[in-house]
């Protein structure tokens, strides 16, 4: 078990992660200069996911002939059931399984459990198996691809809780991971407050800005603002300020 | 033209093969030693395909300018042509087109014509052409992609009904060609009674399983299962079997 | 800004186009010794699309850290916005992204800003960001992945209007550029026009064959068609031609 | 076994081959329309090689693990071991390993058969095994890559003498296959007198050329030669002539 | 630290090692049902390298900007340099880089660092960077390619003596590390005794069966041996240790 | 043409590079923020290769068969040959070949007049064909491959002295391009200067500590320097000077 992260304990947080899109997250996380933290090549099972919570991780490593057999699925000490099993409510399930698609990394009778558990989610760089049955759960999941082999074909679940890569980012237990249509975003522990603050600021923004161009302003001056757009919008935000007082 | 496989003429078997994952075979095969009998990145066109059928192979070689023209296509030997002509009910056209969606390796006019003969499906690991008009078809169709590009653009048909790699798998003639919505996995003949029969069995005891994990039964004792929940399935078994014998 | 191709000013072709797949497309342009005219692995955001128009080019080149800063996005000469911001009636902006998904080359506001202009489309052969945002768009869009990251995080805007490849394809500004469910090809200007009218006959010919194949007819002899069902393909023609005269 | 292809039986087509590059070939093949007759991605084990034959070709596809088994290599219908035996002089073994360097698709003690055999070299778009050991024979080998483990980890032979793929080319056993420093290219039968021929006149051109460029001269004109560099190319070749005339 | 494992402390075993290739090795291993124990892609930066040793591990993740920073290389808690600044003889550094060469994951100082403290190699499935100088040192050093970028530019050094992948090898602390110039091999420790030995028995085996190809015997019957080439083998056999008693 | 670059006129300057690793030089440049600046996979034709000069860049697109003939070789506008035949001393030709080894982006002929005009350099992200003629010559030349194809099979030459990408890396002409054994990297002209002298000072640094490691100094506290350690290689310097200053 991992303690409950600050931020995670802040329904405030929670909320703005969960109105904003994972293109402006990566947008805030460019301004504290981390480039690249959406987990490449990942996408959800099914449309309309949404998905805020805190990593736990799980390690695969290359599988062995000798060592990863059906046996192994009934070994109380296999990371992979000990982790899920242990699950809690908030808590994203990160498989780190190498960026290869070589085998299912997670099934339906895990992913049950989990949602079971109410965890918030599941991500893995690698493929599902029974991703027909995991569609039709309520949990959000992210896979790189599908494959019918069980995991044992190609993995060794090694570890749990401990950082690990997923889709090319550090993944850190403990870390924010959110979720929706276009895939998953990873942030540090100690950025979520201010990312997800900023985020739905830039979200307001340009709801204004889509508005402009959607009445035909150009992008030059509007997206970025130049001084007098700035303004206008300063003026529309202390407007709509004004009617939620009157309401 | 190839024998019908003996399996195959066994509708109990077929009714099997019909009614199990894709999935759950991968783990029957596994238990046999066969570790990688999943079709890899081939994926149904269409949502909710479910095929049953056995391998007629077409092999495809990579082009050469002066030979694959679009006299070729008017042929009489050309094996595309000859073996779609030749295809019967309950087969399934393999395309070995070398893991590689550099053209489609088969368009809509020849996949009608295997729908028209009843062929069970067709398989290619690399992508078809038309796919939008091969999406309305009924035939089940798995590939690894979309090229609007004729076969002759990229491909030469080399020959017909000899064994082939198809998505990384050994595919011989005859053999078992099973698909749902998460792909293909290609079963030896000789292995295909017993697989089909443990796959069902294995289908069962997982629905009972996923019964207990829904109401929150942890993995550990239960999938596996240890000793007292097994003593539990086969009660279950044995409740089921009387309440059908009642009926 | 480049001048209106002279095929584009002719709604007769530009109708041709637009009632032809791009399977189609590519054969008649193989007959003209083009083996690759299909944007390799660029998919419609949405089913159903349909895109005729011709070409602007943006170029891509990596990004240098010091350069492309979110600062980049205010500055008036950066080729992405400008040519954005000019794009006309008619014109596919063609984004030349390396073909690499490693960050959305092109973002919700910028496809909005595009359709707002009358844009045909927008094609990239690396990814879009706010991928579930553009895809209520009606702009027709085609990409090779989504990534929720930023332009700046991964490519730097070099220059536009030039010649540039796309999915391996050469485009030059002013080619048509059609798309449809399966992809998009690039037809050199020169060729449109031959091109548009042999591929709309050439599908009157298939509609007559695949109605023959519907009925069983088998592909030797009628797929290309030898000589007696050419005769029967240009009575059925004649047919057509006259009941047209009647109406 | 295959016939002696008539090309080979002229001992001065075998001796253009061997003094021309796989380069100046390709631009040969390139005037015949042929775009793609160099074998990606291969490589000789060792510098300075040579080798000019005819295609004997051997084709593999993935192992299954029942099949694929210690005992194959003692089957006397392993098309490997039947191959390699029968070989001749002048023959070189193409294998297509399906561009997949995961296995060692031959090793130390067929090679060396071959050699003994008198084969004129060996070609796999996989790896080899035992390079070291390769390495130190006299036989040309071209490979893709090295590898350790025995072909059957990741190989089943399926059969010999069929036309395959080798590196993305077609080869047709029978074709030229010729290699030097720089990899292998194949040439198609009915070209081979041709080509060879053309092949040799280009690198007499190209000699003058490189002498002209080394003396100064620009590109401009000279590569390609315009009507006076032509003309003096014609009086170099004169002369050249006379003075073999005279000695 | 980790515990010397007790294959290592017998001289005779690791002899037997030094003396073997690692294509025989993987042969052995196949018999013990393991396909797949050969570093994929590592090779040795200098001809001629010979390694034997047992595993210490490293792992590296994808590094986070705000991390993997200069200062990170002066951490004391840094597993990159703690793990090598404690290193023994015998030990092989293993460094398990994603499989990416997307920087040097280790350089000249390190590598000097470990030859002085007598490590028996290096081995990563990632770049060295230095690779030059790491060329002039004694140490064996195997790679999957060279890149000048630090580590820290694309990696993050996350713990050591954790079991690892590497080439898509699992490697456990204490396997045996075998090298020769055709790359690297891992054998599990509870089977080196038997596989060294056997290892060395099938080269002594394959050197007459060489000996018979070298003097024009066919593979058939000869590789693998039938009975009486068995027979002679036995004498062959029973001669040498005569003369081995003579002397 | 294009301007000489300030830091190429500077004889110094050009010193430093000469003298230090392309791995020290991209530790200077991540201490300005840019992480990548190595042309990732581009190797040294010939071992010793020693690179300093500034770019001129070549921009390859996807060929098209009806333009990227034989003729388009004597094209005056060619771009490919204009730019050779105008590069001048201390330039370095680079090659954006889209990262693709398809084909031959220059031969011998070509390298030979860059060679006779004393160019710098070569390096392509593609292949050279002839490379064995190439590794002949006296010019340091990077690629990524070798490919017998003339560059025509594979690429059009649109345009020069443009920014381009090669390896990843963005190139701007004028930038400096330094190569040693192990690659080739880019400095913006902007920082040439600082970087050089800094290089030079981190590799008299590394020297120093070098030499403690090899007299088994630890990395802890050596490498990166404590304080006493500092001490030291300020004491050791303050000598070197003294000696210099008596010499």
């Amino acid at each position: 078990m991992i303690p409950i992260p600050a931020w995670y304990e802040n329904p405030r947080i929670r909320q703005q992660l969960a109105e904003v899109s994972t293109a402006t997250l990566t947008t805030q996380l460019f301004r504290h200069g981390l480039r690249t933290r959406y987990i490449a090549g990942v996408r959800p099972v099914r449309p309309g996911s949404r998905m805020v919570g805190y990593a736990r991780t799980l390690r695969y490593i290359p599988m062995r002939e000798d060592v990863d057999t059906l046996e192994l699925l009934a070994d109380p000490d296999n990371p992979q059931r000990k982790l899920i099993d242990g699950i809690g409510p908030g808590q994203v399930l990160v498989i780190d399984a190498m960026r290869q698609a070589s085998a299912g990394s997670l099934g339906y009778i895990l992913a049950l459990r989990l949602q079971t558990l109410d965890a918030a989610g599941i991500v893995t760089d690698g493929a599902y198996r029974d991703t027909p049955g995991i569609r039709e759960l309520r949990i959000p999941a992210y896979a790189a691809g599908e494959h019918a082999n069980a995991n044992i074909a190609a993995y060794h679940p090694a570890d749990m809780d401990l950082p690990v890569g997923c889709g090319g980012v550090m993944v850190v237990p403990g870390d924010a991971i959110v979720g929706d249509d276009e895939g998953a975003v990873v942030i540090p522990s100690h950025l979520v407050e201010e990312v997800a603050r900023d985020a739905l600021e830039q979200e307001i923004r340009e709801e204004f800005i889509a508005e402009r161009v959607r009445s035909g302003s150009p992008l030059a001056g509007t997206y970025p603002m130049n001084d007098d757009v700035r303004a206008a919008y300063e003026a529309w935000q202390a407007e709509g300020a004004k009617r939620e007082d009157v309401d």
